[in-house]
């Protein structure tokens, strides 16, 4: 999996990943990747990130079941900023909306909610 | 302006922004925004960015005239990324594609060519 285009990930070690779903082009979420997280989504097909506030890596779903079935990886032309193209089981967003892009910023609410935070993410 | 939800612009002082064709849906580019290039995106309804290498607020397409009106600001969960939902004139990228987007992590250029970047930047 070292082929391919040579990721700038600069000083800080990550690189931000946009989220995008595959079917209906939302934009779903970003977040930030480490050389292995990109290496671990190449590998699984599964959409792999990088904690910084918990300094770790981080497979999105794998506590909520809203996993990112990865279809292609797409760089920019810096190749300091990816693109994950991904179906989305459930909601990206921990709100329970589809995309955590839900608000304008002006505060009004556009986002659809797709399932119930407090049944998913239980204490 | 100053209404709204409060961004959080961290210790850098600047947030990711991610510009998303409004008729298409395609993911243009990322750039990052300082309070100032908000407010002036804001004010205007084209797309201002702050550029890290010159260190300088940029108005997108000033010069190549590739600018983006912007039809939405959207603000994610934890208000420190956004949306600028936008229609982009010529293309969004220097290298002449629609999007910066224009390769896979694998190199194969899937994007697609809207101007010839020679005659749009001339020396």
């Amino acid at each position: 999996m070292d082929d391919g285009i040579a990721i700038d990930f600069g000083e800080t070690g990550l690189v931000p990943a946009v989220a995008q779903d595959a079917e209906t082009g939302e934009v779903l979420m970003l977040a930030y990747v480490s050389p292995e997280a990109l290496e671990r989504t190449r590998e699984t097909g599964r959409a792999h990130y990088y904690s910084r506030s918990r300094e770790e890596l981080w497979e999105k779903g794998k506590t909520s079941g809203h996993v990112q079935a990865v279809q292609e990886v797409r760089v920019d032309c810096d190749a300091d900023t990816l693109l994950y193209v991904v179906d989305q089981e459930g909601g990206a967003c921990h709100t329970g909306h589809k995309s955590c892009f839900y608000r304008t910023v002006e505060g009004e609410n556009v986002g659809e909610m797709v399932f119930d935070p407090d049944a998913v993410y239980e204490s």
